[in-house]
This record gives structure tokens, sequence and C-alpha cells, in this order.
């Protein structure tokens, strides 16, 4: 095996989509498994010099005290997926990436996700904003250098955070006045998932936001971005309801079927469920998937969107969703779907999709937002369109982009 | 209102979905409905000078002897569709419409079918292949001159036709030898529904195959429509469970995420139900409905489709789909829908949107195939991709020429 | 038609339960409908001497200003039942039954219920609890003097009331101590339900609570039945997902399935669904639901009951269940199922079934609560099992005992 | 662990529900288990001095070559049963139930059944009837005295056999004039199921038929259990759809609500399964399911019962009924339920609950049909109630008689 070139960071290293695709890129680097849900490894990318899974190396933050593999042991358990002697297997290279994992920050992140914190996180719960962006800078340049990586790219995995009030008006600071309140307030006026991106694009790292947290989705930040000629990508992958939703509503735009409710309840019980029976932070979830429908089908609906925690699920989020449609001459119609799809194991191939097209960009000199990704999530940032079919023509044409660039080089 | 301009000629003409659409035009004529389900009328659409409601007339064949108001009140209380009060308010109208209905021919329609004709009909029942075209050649050159058409658009709505075991070797044949066959043999080497769409192409009219029979979809009637500057397009209206395989089999394949099974089952209990209880009318419906699959994901999965009779749910088509895929790490997920929809109620508007899309073309000047509207069929004639997006996409293309010719012109 | 000799008297009149028995009752005394959905016309009643639907007239308290016709008529429009020639049929009757309506109290009923109601409703807004007892009594002696009725039966029909602080104080009084409040005190320590079932049998009429708001179910007031020697029975009509929870969980309890969780989530989009949507109408229907689950099963799943205001449900309540249990060897499994039932076409019959029930064992001298038609609430009053078999079995019994009383009498 | 006492003797016996009936009692013989699914471990059978799991050993008969931890591995490979670490913990245990496993019989069990067979069974390809009876009833002796058994239950978990012409005329005969066929013709006019029963009888063995083969069903070898003073009991246990068609349907009944049709779509993905893809046996398992409404509702709704093989779901055997209903008013509803049950998984428990309740009732001096197993059965013998609470009040009953009874002992 040749040394690792590439570092994937996880923010929320020991949860359940990190713990997951941690197993899974041992498992493909030891060749151990099909490459199903792996969207780069479609023939679409045929002939794309994609980053090799050998080329990565695992890292990151966490605010709590467990490893991968006893965490990949408690998704077998409740969830029953992994193939147990597959964990075996893998056991050594999961410790590896264990060495790896430092202590996360907890600031704005709730009272919730801040209940699950180690005694070692806390030790930093009081730390001002200035000195948490510092500290997570250090570690990434630390774990590039030890490694000898050419590039860092790190992914936002960590629970839902509650809504914060400062927000809206940090949006519209440019870098240099967001900057400056950073450094000189007390208190921060971005939540965590933020001051990780501004942290990361310090140490020139990427960053992918693969939840609904507001991340890198402030305009100044993408000013530090492009300063810095990194990339950054999100917000909250889609890999279940919100998906079929990209995917069903354009078909009822297309053919005029008028949609007069469109109801989901979602019900699933990992830990990302436990944080979402807190209000606070399920209002981010909700919102997150509930603007598409209007979008796609031009005008509003009835819609009413359920996320509970129950408990028996473990990772295999259900969603039932009950579509009413007028058809010809007034006739109300009825669709209903059941989705049972294990959720860290439909999010994490996503998140290796995704830290191999940043790389690859990256390579070909880009920064700033790659728009191209948009498919990947449910409210995707910068200009993309929201039919699932249109996101995907951006990832062809972008793929068909690159061949180009690779012949002509 | 200004007097009719357009034929629509319905073949199955007292049927479910005839009869829908006959209610609907009458509707749509008097402005007593929305527009849902009309794909025509869309936003995509404006600007383009599509036919109005008002220049439309309608005839067509039958085999059975009824009229349009009493079917629609068979639909009304069998299936609870349409407002008892709007069918009053056209009664007048359909009436208009039952004046120009003629007894259809019953070459190779199969034992089911024939059971269910009229004694006006069973005096053609011997008739030879040539003498029926003339004849319906005959009823279509009446209709046109009679109301004074600029032209007729023959739709092909009558029931499923059993398989023929002449048919592979008619579509190897060029137009001159199989008219050399159709003019001397006592027995047809084509069922009724390409017959009709001989007849209809003699007295220039363009046709439309909503159903899985075999229609134009022979080369040498490809031949013939080219020749006489009409178009034609079909197989078999895309209403149900197939529009949603065309839909969601695309998501499956652009996730990776590998089908292993897919199994539908379909339940209604309209007459196109009690034909398809006859064996050999079914298996040409399944077969229309089974092939896409492997066309989209690149594989075979495992895959089930059932058409069942089951008299209390009328023309309330009921599908229930159970999808059996496997994402990342192996690991096997499922998705279920249910789709209760109104049959006739979903194929009618296709059926106006299809005769304005061929009005159109035919004014560009168009002739042949109309691949354009490849979203509105199962199995589409001519060169159609599988995926729905694809195929919309293909009308769009199609709307945006037609816009330009448009300006241009 | 002899002239009528029992009362049925509505308390929420123009309600969609009220408004579809009466027309179920018309339809019946014109016998324009078979009997699905009446109990009481099943073979087991058969030599029964069950009072005929000619031998009952309608009367009732509301607060709206309507009229069953036109009350009809929206169900009709919004949820596609009734027969729009049956209800011209029955027409001149309905208007019957309108003329003795008359206008109900609002005492307790909370804010969403009162934004309803007419202005000849909020001249009564401010009555104390005394004056609304006479009022209503003196309501109900008229209407049964005028028609010379045998006996009259109240039936609480009315929108869920909220919660009521005061409730479980009261539920410990004597009815000498709860009438000395209610003469004394300015604000009533019952709501309207309980004020309607003690005006009921000061006027000598039994009563019926087919909702889960209070009515008679305080030990008080059952101590007033017996001394007026009057029936009464509720809580909450059992008309959907509570019956099937009744009938299926007593087979996971009969095979050892251990039951996970059972989450059901209820739309629908009518008027009782627009006082839900205030929650504190909602957290009595709530409670009334999931209690069940519990005494079946001897443990307590994990449960969750939503029930949420879908405006394009209309009057079709549409339940989805998730079911999780364990089996052998602690093998997860699952049953979900779907109901799509109209909520007042399954109560209305039950209401029906109910009121001859009740005047049947009236005749037979009974009095205080109605335990033998448990089967038919969902918190029935009185001692009951659980079990829906084991409640249907106490019907059962007493059919056999009246059939002995009577061939012995 | 004290020396058994009781055999439990497969037909079938690597089979998937004799497998998971070895693993269970393996695991339940070493407390590694809940006893989730026993039924009579429920509270009702608390001091009914029931059989332990010690006391109990298995052998059987099979066509097949392999061993229980072979075929427990493929069952957790396939449908993600089982826990690894239990299986090996039995493994030795499961070796020494091999031990007893011999070749069995293939008469009349159809091509498709007869195609798995090993060449140790095929040796006996050609025996006649009365040959194999000996055989089989050699081995149970010789199991009984190597074991120093108290008793032997056979129980038959064969797939199901295709219908046979004779059997219509066998079931007329006496014991007699049947056993006088057996011995002299070359033809055995009874399939292999009831050999099986015959060959257990002579051996003075119990027998549980728990397929819908015909095993015991037949009055002349209910006169044999008789004079052999052994029980008997069948037909096709009970566990997933037909089960719930017994619990719903009587809902249906008590409420009036008329069944117009009830479709049952099953598919599943076992050796089961692949047997009933041949149309011969798949007859067999269809009447058995079919029946059972009429009896419950008093009349025959449209019914339809599909059983596919569909290999994706392994033992995991989904079904999918759609039940419309017509309510009050003749208004029309629908109810629909999907059931994701693991086949074996459902059944193993009901195999060792009716072993132990043969057991304890032969210890009772009981012999013939053990009528108050019903509600394991779909087709149950002997005189049994349709409907679920009602047999399941069969069970009861016998409970409180057999604690009486050891009370008085």
């Amino acid at each position: 095996m040749k040394s690792p070139k590439i570092g994937i960071w996880f923010v929320g290293a020991w949860g359940g989509v990190a713990t997951t695709t941690a197993v899974g890129l041992a498992a493909l680097q030891q060749n151990l498994t099909e490459n199903y849900g792996l969207v780069t490894e479609l023939p679409l990318f045929r002939g794309l010099k994609l980053a090799g899974w050998d080329d990565f190396l695992i890292g990151g933050h966490e605010i709590r005290e467990t490893n991968f593999f006893a965490e990949a042991n408690v998704l077998l358990e409740k969830s029953h997926v992994f193939s147990p002697s597959l964990l075996l297997q893998i056991k050594e290279q999961l410790s590896e990436y264990d060495a790896n994992i430092r202590p996360g920050t907890m600031i704005h992140v709730g009272d919730r996700i801040q209940s699950f914190s180690s005694s070692r996180s806390q030790k930093y719960a009081r730390e001002k904003p200035l000195v948490a962006i510092e500290r997570i800078s250090a570690d990434l340049n630390g774990f590039r250098d030890a490694n000898q990586l050419e590039h860092v790219i790190v992914v936002n995995l960590a629970s839902t955070e509650p809504g914060l009030a400062t927000i809206e008006e940090a949006k519209k600071l440019s870098w240099s006045d967001l900057w400056d309140k950073i450094e000189h307030d007390e208190v921060s006026p971005l939540p965590a998932s933020s001051l990780y991106a501004i942290a990361a694009m310090f140490a020139s790292c990427s960053y992918i936001n693969f939840t609904p947290s507001v991340g890198s989705d402030v305009p100044a930040i993408d000013e530090l971005a492009i300063d810095r000629k990194v990339l950054h990508v999100g917000r909250d992958g889609k890999t279940g309801e919100t998906l079929l939703k990209s995917v069903l509503a354009p078909m009822f735009a297309a053919r005029n079927l008028h949609v007069q409710s469109w109801v989901g309840h979602n019900i699933f019980g990992n830990m990302d469920g436990k944080v979402l029976d807190d209000p606070v932070n399920k209002a981010t979830k909700v919102r997150s998937k509930d603007h598409l429908l209007t979008e796609i089908l031009g005008y509003k609906p009835q819609t009413l969107v359920s996320i509970e925690y129950i408990e028996s699920l473990g990772d295999w989020k259900t969603a039932w969703d009950h579509i009413h449609f007028d058809g010809f001459l007034n006739t109300r119609m009825t669709m209903q779907f059941t989705w049972q799809g294990c959720d860290s194991l439909l999010a994490a191939p996503l998140v290796l999709d995704l830290v191999r097209l940043i790389e690859l960009e990256r390579r070909h000199g880009g920064s700033g937002i790659l728009t191209a990704a948009s498919s990947f999530f449910k409210s995707p940032m910068g200009s993309a369109p929201p039919q699932f079919a249109d996101q995907y023509q951006q990832l062809i044409t972008w793929v068909q982009e690159k061949l180009k660039q690779q012949s002509s080089s």
C-alpha cells in the first residue's frame, strides 16, 4: 500500500455517519466490499483521475470519548448492519484512525449535544471563539504535517445545531468585519460548524458541510475560501425522504398533477434522532426538508414534515409520505410511499464521493463553492436547480469538463 | 364558438379513456374545469400556437353499442369520478359526438374483446383485411368532409390485443411487400390496430397508438406515414406504475444503489381489466411494462409485474411496488409505494396533449414518428431514452424549436 | 309511517357525524340504502325487539348556524361521500329535523370551538352553569312534549373540549356536593359536555358521550343517572386506528411477539380536525387513543400518536401505523398498515346502534352505565376489557340475556 | 443437564423452520435468549407442568445432505437473522442433533422437491409405500430406544406437496380398507406426509403437521391415532398473512363493514418459496390460505392470493394486503397492510409450543386430534371456529382444564 496523501477530517468523528465512513474506507482499502452506494464508482466517472481509496487517511474532532470499533459494534448490534467478520478484519485500521481524533469545540451546539460530551472535551467548554479557531487550525496543521498530506478536507458530520439569532446579521458582513467581531467578542456570532469552517480555511483545508447546520454558508466565509484557494460545499446530505421528493415532485410538475398536500413522517432511533428530539435542534432540520416542494412545483401545497425519535428503529430511518394530488377534471388521487433506509449507510458513501470530487477539483485549481455537487444536498449552497435530475446533470457536465481538462493537460 | 377544424377519431370510442376524453374536451370547451393533468397547459407551452379546445370535434369507431353519457354515468357510479352536475351541462355536446361513431373491425382482437361486440359490429366480423381498411378509410374521409376538418387524428384507445405470431415476419417487410400480402391474403398478417393505422394514413390522417397493441409500430407503416406526410406515435400511454418506474429507477441508478428486485402488483376493475383477465391479452401488457428497468439500470434485477382484475376498484388502478436495493457495504434496504390513480382520468388529458402536439407538428410540416412525445409512452416508438427526465427534456427541446420556428416564420 | 316515539338529541347537531347520522336515519326510514356499518342489523340481533328506524325523531343543540342539507352537501363536495340523488330524496325530512335544533352552550369549550359560534348562540356565551342546565333541560322537555316521545336520548357529538383543571376534584365529589358547587359557583367546575349530561338526566333523558370529552364520566353524574333511572355510556367512538389497535394488539400478545414501538400518524381535514389543530383540544384526544396498548400487552412499548389537520383529506381519516415487534431469538419484525376510512360514515351507524341499545335496555328497566356497549368506545366507561374480541363478547352476552328476558316476559 | 426424555422428530429436518427450531431449542437449553414468540411462555401457562427445554432431543428425516450449523449460517447470511456469536455457542449441540438425521422418503413429493435430494436419499426413491412405512417406523423406534425417550413427536416441516388425485377416495376409507390398499398397491394412495403419519403412529409417536400437505388429515389415520393412543394435529402453521386475516376479518364482520375484495400478495425467497414456484405445489398452499374469509364473514368477497418467489427477500416474507369494504350509506373504504415477518422465526416457536402441548396432553391420557391447538393453524384439523380470538379461547379453556386436572391429581 502506498502512503496516504489526502486527509479526511471529520467533525463528529465517532458519530454514526463518520464511523460508517471509516468502516467503509477501511473495507474499500482492503478490497472487502462491493462499491454499491458510491456515485463516483459509476461508469460515468471512468477515465477521471479520482484519488484511489488507498490515498486517504482519517482524523477528526469529537466531543464524546469512544472509538471507531466500539461505535461500529453498537451499529451492528442495534441496527443489524455490517458483517461481523468484516469488522474484525478492519479493526486494526480503525485503531489507526482513532489515534488522529482530537477533542472538539461546543460553542453554540446546544444543551442536548453538550450533554454527551466527555471530560476531555469539557476542558474546552468555555474557550472564546478566537481560541477555538486557533486550536482547531493547529490540530489540522498537525495532522497534515505529521502525515505528509497534500490536502486535508474537513467534513462536518456533527449533530444538527440549534438556530442562532446572530446568524442573519453575520451573513450581511464582509469577511474583515466578521473577523473583527470574532477576534474581539466574548460570545461567538457563529455556531461551532462555522468556526470549524473558518479554522479549516485558515489551515488551507477544504470544507464539506454534510449537515443542516450553518457551516460555511455565510458570504464572508465564501470570501475567505476564495482567498485561501480552498473549496467548500454543503448543506445537509440528501439521503432519504428529501431525495425522493426531489425525484418525485418533478413528475407531478411535468404532468400538471396539482399537489394539494404532501405529508411526510420520519421515524428513526439513532444519536441524530436523540438530538433532533430537542425542539431547538429539530427546527433547523425541518426547515432544511420543507422548502423544496414549492420551488419545484411553482406553488405551495399544504405540507407537513415530522421527525420523531423511536428507539427500536436504530439507524433505520423509516419515512411514510402521503401525497394528495388533483388530476384531470379535478379528480383527487393518492400516492404513498414508505422508505426503509439505513441512514449512515446512505450517507457514508456520499461523504467519500464528495471528498473525491473536492480533491479533484482542487487539483484542477478550483476554489469557492463546488456547485457541481448540488445533487448530494438537501439545500445545496450556490446556484442549483431543485430537481434531482437537473442537479445530476450539473454533475455530468462537470465530469465532462474535467475529462476535457485532463486530456488537454 | 367557431366551427371545429380538427377531428379526433377514437378507436374504442365508448371505452373508459375515450369517454373521459370526450367529457374532458366538452368541459374544457365550456370552460367548466381546471386544466389539471394537461401537460400542454403548463407554463412551458405558453407562446406556442397550439390548437384551442374549441377547434376539436370527436368521432370514432367502436364495436359495442352505447353512448358517451351512459358510459360517463357508469364511471360516475362505479368509480365516483366526475361531478354529476358537470355531466348534465355537457350532455348535449356528448350526444353530438355520439353521432360520429361508426362500427369498428374485430380482426385479431381476441375472443374476450369480441364477446362485448354489438350486432351492428358483428356484421363486419368476417370482412377481409382489405375490405376493413377501405371501410375505415371511407369513414374517416366522410367525417372530415362532412365537418370540413383540416386534419383528423386517429387515436387507438381500444383494449389490448393478444399477441400475433405473424407480426415478427411483417415487421421485416417493405411497405410494398406488406401491402401485397394484405391485398391478397384471406387472413390478415396484422391485428386490427395496425389496419386502423394503415386506413388512417390512406385517408391522410395522423395516428396515435395509446395502447400496447402493435398499431403503427411496423417499419412498413412508418414508410407509409412518411409517404403520406402524416405523423404517428405510440405505444401505451404511461399513466401510473410505469411512469413511477421511469422516474424512480434513475434515482437508484444515479446513486449506485443496486436494485436486487422490483415487484409490482396492479389491481383494478374497469373494462380494460376484464380484457386483461384473458391471459393472451395480458401477456402483451406485461411485456410493455417490464423492459424498462434493465434499460435504465444497466443490469437486470429480478422483476415481477402482475395485473389483476378486482371489480370493487372500478377505474381506480392501485399499484403496490416493493423495491429491494443494496447500498453501501451491501446493506439491503426497501422502498415501497402504493399508487391509487384513476386510470381514465390520468390517460385522457395525455390524449388531448398528444393530439395538440401532433397537430402543431403537422402544421410545421412534420411527418413520421414524433419522438418528442416519448415521455407520454411506456414503450415509445422511435429513438428515446428510458428515463422520464430525459424524455421530458426531448419535449422541452421540441417546444423551444417550435417557438423558434414560430418567431422566424 | 307511524308517528315517532323516540327522540335522538344531538349535541353538535350540524357537525359531520350528526349530519351523517341524520342523512342515514332519513335514508333508512325511506329504505334507500343497504344496512352496512350498522352493528344492530347483524344476524346476531335477529329476534331482539329493537326499535325500528321509523320510531326515531331527531333534534339537538348546536352553536353554529346552518342546516342538515347544506352540511351534507359540504361533505358531498369535499369528501365525495353520499349519492347526490339520495340527498335530494331526503331533503324534506332533513328540514323537519332542522326545526328541532336549539342554540347550545359554550361553557369551557375552548377558544377554537367558540370561534365558530353563531350570533344566536353567542347570546348565551356568559350564562352561569345553573342557568345553562335549566335552559338545556327545558329544550329537552319541550322536544319530548311537543312530539309525544316516550324517551329522548342525548348524544354528545360536539368537538373535543380542552382539558379542565377542576375535573379531577369534581370526580371525587358526591352528587350533592357537586350540585352544591354548580348551584353556587360563578365558574363551572365541569365542561359543557358534563352540563349537558346533567341537564339530560334532569329531563329524564339517557346520555351517550361519543367524544373524548368528560361528559357523564364523573361518579356523581352516574349517581344521578341511577337516581333518575336513565342510562348513560361513552367515551369516544371507536371508528378507526384505535379499533385496529384493539384488534391487532391482542394478536401480538397472544403470540408473545414483543412490541417495541407502535407509531400512529393520523391525518384528516374535517371540522373535528380543525378543532384538534388547537393543542389544548388535541391533548384530550391523544390521551384517549394512547392508554390501550399497555393494557392489552401488559407492558409499555414506546408509542407515538399524532393527529394532524390536512385539508385535502376532508372527512377521510388516513392513519399510518408502524409496529416494530421482536419475535423468536429476538428477531425484529415490522407490520405497517394504512387505514383510509371516512370518519363520519364510520361513526354515524354506531350512533344509531347505541341509541337502539340504550332504548332497549331502558325498556327492560336498566339504568346507569351500559357496559355491554364497550366495543363501541375507545375508552369505555364502566368495567370493560381492552381487547375488541372480549368487548364484543360482552355485547353478545347482553343480546342473549335480552332474548331470554323477552321470551320469559 | 438432565438426560432428555422427549424426542422431537422433524420431517424436513435441515429445512429453514426445523433448523431454526433446533437453533432456538439449543439457545433455550443454554439460556441464551429471551422467550419471545413462544406462546407457552406466556403468563397464561404459569403453573402448568409443561416439559422444560432440557427435556427435549432432536432427530429427523431429510432428503438433502447438509447440517444444522451450515443451514443456520445460510439463514444468517441471506436473511440477517441469528446472532453469529450465539451460533458459535450452540455449534456443538447442533452437531449432536445432526447425528440423529436419517434419509427421508420421496413418495409423491413432486419433481421440484425431488430435485433437491441427496444420493443417500435417492437410494430409497423407488421404495413401495409399505417398505417406506416400515423403514420410517424403524428409524423412530431406534431413536427412542437409543435415547431412552418417554415419547417421540413427529413434526412435518417438509416442503408443501403437490395435490394427489387419490386423496379424496382415501378419505372415504376405513383404516382397515386403507391399510389393505397400502399393503398391496404398488403406487401409494397417499403422499409422503401421510405415510410419515402412519409410520409415526405405528411407532407410538404423536404427529404434528405444520404444512398444508395432507399428513394425518384422513379419517382412517385419526382412527389409527385413537387406536394407538397417540395425538395428532395440523395443518399449516399460521404465521403471517393468514394469522392477520383471522384477526382482522372478525372486526369487519362485527362492525357489519361489507368486504368487497381482499387481495393478498406474498413475496419471499427461501427454499419453501422455491418449491412453491412450481404451480403444482403452490395450488395446495393457496387453497390453505383462501377459504378463511368466507367462513368468518358469512359471504364470499372477491379474493386473490398470490405467492411469489423473490430471491432477495430470503426468509423475510412480505405480504401486502388490500381490503376494500363498504360502510354506512355504501361508502367504499380501504385498509392496506404490509407484513415483514421472518418466516422461520415465526414458525419455530410455534413448533416448540405444539410439541409441549401435545406432550402434556398425552401425559394426561389424551389421544386423537388436539383441537385446543387450532389457533396455531391456517386450516386446523378437528372442530374449530375460524376467528383467531375464538381459537385462542379454545386454548385458554384447555389450559384451565389441565390446571384443574393437575390440582385434582
